[in-house]
């Protein structure tokens, strides 16, 4: 081993010394509690020992290969699934989605979104029905999600395939009109689906009644063979996560009995009559777990980012500051380079915390959703509850997904060159990440909704109605509108922050409200309104979103308990950090808030510049304390030891032997680079063709003469 | 073909109608004349019909397959090199970077890396040597370019390789003499290279000499066996341009010649006297040509994001904005979509103009570089000029590929899902642009270059002397510094928008130059004090890079002449646009610096919405003068026609052909799906082993008693 190693070994060692903080009591504040970690520990362990979940040769197979590894893995998994309780499979697969993307999305499918539907749509009689059909012991049964069309992802109601009911066999009809209604990107659909759920425009004696789902058999569950009327295809390549199998399926007059819709909210009866659902909104609670899912995903995959792009910080060294050095520096050390990634460090953080607590506002949510029944006069607060639960859900979605895989790329080029090469595991993460900014709902739309709910909330508020927590500033508008920041003493509280932070939210809000206004009063639609105000909408919740994220995390580590092991002071450094940071990120609009005055945005630059510096040197206690084993994080970057340089060039030699012989030389270089000098002819010389026009063109001058004489 | 289809055609048809601009004149002016113009037209032609080029199908090679397709094309290739002028070959490789930037690397590393290289380091008799070797005729020789090693990049001057001349052998000894000294990511060293110019420090009689650069042959060009001492493997897998074969080189005391030292600027003798060369900075110039093929590429790779994107923004419906319109609204009606793309739109046309005068910039540096004799009265005012042409090219080199690797992603996201498709091919895009941000110089490494050229030419403007062009509000500091916007009218014209970007340049680069002293007069060395105000540098390099592409812009516009082609005004409206997205963006800076005040910025926020909404008119009409054929564009979404859904469709399936069996359901999913029921089985009556349990305790316990008895 070379000194190059053995330094970089060292380095990293060294760094863990005198840590700021109890690295396991840092760890289980992250994990919510003792068990949760030891549960995680115990997963990452399992999936380490287990075969099929072998991670270190993936790199060339093809995306064919890809899906064949997938449904090898499913062997393992259903055992789990089969065996744990919900809770605890959830936490096993929040684990795999660390360390395996594209097989998480591939079961997700089946679990989160075929599953998800049946159990909030089905009756109970259905929903035991599909049970004994085999849906939740996959068993001659795998479900896909039949939403989007080819045509219609946004726009739901949109959506053309028709389920039309045939009074006389008590069928439906599922059909695909035209190409733009092919079901499209439907994962699991290509190889893996016996059923899907297909949302589909229900049409009873000619009337349309809007987007309903049907289950429909697709495959026979014996042979796999298509049913009839049922067209398949695979959708082929895409930018990430080829482990699942995403198909596109076109119905031909399918016919499945009139039992097959989910009629939980609305009902179909055996002679045609139709009811609907008294509240719409009830139905939507099914969308808010997988928001959950992806903002629990963002902080954990920003993590697994900044595990590897900080511990290679810390063990890269370029340039040497001062000649006398022994050493170059270590890239950490750098001050743009602790810009680049503390920042991040902290935002992460940020975001588990707020993951924790969104997790509780979804299964309240769903509590008192479950709990509803006929009559209940609970029902205005459950519908509040579900409100707000939705806005504020949509909006982190939308914005922390965004955060983080611009946080992925932003750790990918920290490490340089490396970080192109796939074995660095950051180009992956990308690929595989970049999804989450536009399925279960496109982040912009999300965005926009949650801005909608802003102005909504404001003009209420406007009309004497008192706002819940998230929104408590409207409450107090005045007041917010024309705080401003009273010293650098504020400035370096977490209450200053804040305030400084609900004074931008409440001005942009207002404003949103004020331009929304200014367009009804031109005698647009409200539609029209509010998309021509989109932009100040947009701006609106990105603000109030990381007010929310930051006060989540306030609270969090104001809820510790006092203690000397660190842990709540180094959790406080961070949370005015991601504070402060949000501020100079958003610094146009807190000083158009008239919170911040110029002189003070300096101050804030400058703090945040500092916060870097005092981050920096707890970064890898913090690393440590996310708990990613070194398997799941499978970077030759983020290895825990340090180890960076000989375990790369060990992973790019297990994967491209030396003992290969040249592929193509022979076949195609030799051809190319020993190809003959071309003879350049003299063809003058050869043919004489000038020479011979002349002639030619002599003998018709003679003729010509001749003619004429 | 259903109504999706032909309304999707007749809809961007539509958009073709009355538009603002002669379409052709403007395409003229994208690309600097009618002859560029015509010659990039020829050159697409040609790629479209040359076989190996054919590009339908490449979406699930494996990275093995795609090489060996690079390798087929470079046959086609070589000819043009060989026979047509340098610029019209660069020209050409210009828009096969568009069409296939993995080929393009391929053999940019023998043209542009390694023929460069001996370009410039080369003596002229050294020159003519490697020339008769066949170096330019691509014959019994391909060169890499073994600069950056495993521990090394940015930091070239301390890379480890070493070349220790062997007086007695008149011989220089290669070495590699630990791991991170391998040379790492040599694109064309895994399977193409003969030659390899490498770089690596000078020992001469024990004495270290710096990093020169040294021909170095690795194969027998008959063979292509490695030559003795010579190790090299494959690097592998990469995020993109996985044409190009990089690999890693050790050298085990591998000896060459001494005239194989390139010795235009250094010199070693038969005796071993070194002589260094004069002036070190008339080594850079060879640096300078990629950063200005990557500006170029970041135009022209952004038009073709966007062309995808816009074309499929005008067909692509979602939602109605009035239940009684008859068809859905166009993705680009809706002000949101506006914001994502229009901007960048702008910014593609600012980049286009700033690369052609970046290229001259270039031109005239190297010809004043080549025009340079010994003794030269020049000199100064030459060095001038390439420390000038320096500083701007790395400010544009870092902010324009990440400007643009930022725009691929959100013309990326703005195709919704199916922007996650390879087939759609902004995916692939992205993966192959990425490395744009790194190699030829790391772009924060490049944005610091800049800002530190900024506070150079700040403290030598204290210092009396008269800047140049791109600096010269450094000549009117004082007058800058205190300006403020007058009015809105003059937000509204160019000359007002320049004087923003001006204040808040010159603010900040003060700012910089302030806190470097504050950190000097701290004692700290030159180099402590750049780098603890980094932040601050790199900010105003940031805002400095945006005034001069502005003003490049703006120089080109109103040098356009006066005509009713419409031309001139449309380009004027985006000058304007670029110029006030701009300050709306560093909207921080400009109101911090004090030229805007905060009223003022609400005016811009909205004045740039309007811009969106008119630049939306004559979108379409300016994508077609971007003049991108279908072939070079290759997605579906960026059809000149507009037949988006039916041939993405097509796409799909010619790629995932409908007619293949099932994969693997016999082998993986029937054991799966169909797995038993595991039998549970009752132990209790199967063994009995509580009872006997309770019989051993019994026996136990009566023997006990025998035994006490």
């Amino acid at each position: 081993m070379s000194w190059t190693e053995t330094l970089a070994m060292e380095t990293l060692q060294k760094e863990r010394e005198n840590p700021a903080f109890d690295v396991h009591a840092m760890s289980v504040a992250h994990h919510g509690s003792e068990e949760a970690l030891a549960f995680k520990k115990r997963v990452m362990l399992e999936l380490e020992r287990d075969p099929t979940f072998f991670n270190d040769d993936f790199y060339d197979l093809t995306k064919d290969e890809l899906r064949e590894r997938t449904i090898i893995k499913m062997h393992s998994i259903l055992n789990w699934f089969t065996t744990e309780s919900l809770d605890d499979f959830q936490a096993r697969l929040a684990v795999i989605s660390v360390a395996d993307p594209g097989f998480w999305t591939r079961f997700g499918v089946h679990l989160g979104l075929f599953s998800n539907a049946v159990r909030s749509g089905a009756t109970s009689g259905q929903f035991a029905y599909w049970m004994s059909k085999g849906m939740l012991s996959v068993r001659n049964f795998y479900g896909c999600f039949g939403m989007t069309e080819l045509a219609h992802g946004s726009n739901v109601a949109g959506l053309e395939t028709t389920a039309t009911l045939d009074e006389n066999t008590d069928e439906f009809v599922i059909h695909t009109p035209n190409l733009g209604a092919t079901k499209w990107w439907i994962g699991g659909a290509a190889h893996s689906a016996t059923h899907c759920a297909v949302f589909a425009q229900l049409i009873v004696k000619g009337k349309r009644y809007g987007t309903k789902t049907f289950i429909v058999p697709l495959r026979d569950p014996e042979t796999y063979r298509l049913l009839p009327g049922v067209t398949i295809g695979d959708i082929g390549k895409k930018m990430g996560r080829d482990g699942i199998d995403n198909g596109y399926i076109q119905f031909s007059y399918v016919r499945i009995p009139r039992a097959y819709m989910l009629m939980r909210y609305s009902q179909v009866t055996r002679d045609g009559q139709v009811f609907e659902p008294p509240l719409q909104q009830l139905t939507y609670g099914a969308l808010l777990q997988g928001r959950t899912l992806m903002m629990n995903d963002s902080g954990n995959i920003g993590k697994k980012a900044l595990t590897i792009a900080v511990r290679y910080a810390a063990v890269r060294r370029q340039f040497k500051s001062d000649p006398k050095n022994q050493y170059e520096t270590q890239l950490l050390d750098y001050p743009i380079h602790q810009r680049r990634l503390m920042p991040l460090l902290a935002q992460s953080v940020a975001f588990g915390f707020t993951s924790q607590e969104l997790i509780r506002m979804l299964a309240a949510t769903n509590q008192a959703l479950d709990a509803l029944e006929p009559g209940d006069p609970k029902l205005e607060q459950t519908l509040e509850l579900l409100k707000s639960t939705h806005a504020t859900s949509a909006g982190l979605k939308a914005f922390c997904t965004w955060a983080t895989l611009s946080a992925i790329e932003t750790c990918r080029q920290a490490c340089g060159g490396h970080g192109y090469s796939s074995y660095v595991g950051l180009a992956p993460l990308y690929n595989d990440f970049a999804v989450h900014c536009t399925w279960e709902g496109d982040n912009t739309i999300l965005a926009l909704q949650s801005g909608r709910a802003l102005i909504s909330a404001y003009q209420e508020s406007k009309n004497g109605k008192t706002q819940g927590e998230a929104l408590d500033y409207l409450n107090r508008l005045d007041e917010v509108l024309n705080a401003k920041c009273a010293s650098l003493d504020e400035l370096h509280s977490l209450q200053g922050i804040e305030n400084g932070l609900i004074t931008a939210t409440a001005y942009f809000v207002k404003l949103a409200a004020e331009e929304y206004d200014e367009y009804m009063n031109k005698g647009m639609t409200r539609e029209q309104a509010f998309e021509q105000c989109s932009q100040i909408r947009f701006v609106a919740a990105s603000v109030h979103t990381a007010l929310f994220i930051f006060r989540q995390f306030r609270h969090a580590v104001e809820k510790l308990p006092e203690s000397d092991n660190g842990v709540k002071k180094t959790l406080q450094t961070l949370c005015e950090f991601y504070g402060l940071w949000q501020i100079e990120e958003k610094a146009a609009l807190v000083l158009r808030s008239g919170w911040l005055s110029s002189e003070q945005f300096d101050h804030v630059s400058r703090r945040v510049t500092e916060l870097c510096a005092e981050t920096r040197k707890f970064a890898i206690p913090l690393i440590d304390s996310f708990e990613y084993s070194d398997f799941v994080i499978n970077s030759p970057f983020g290895r825990y030891d340090g180890n960076v340089y000989q375990e790369y060039f060990n992973m790019i030699r297990r994967n491209n032997p030396p003992l290969k012989p040249h592929p193509y030389f022979e076949r195609l270089i030799k051809p190319l680079i020993q190809r003959p000098v071309p003879e350049v002819e003299d063809l003058d010389e050869a043919i004489g063709l000038d020479e011979e026009i002349d002639e030619i063109q002599a003998e018709r001058r003679e003729a010509e003469q001749q003619s004429k004489k």
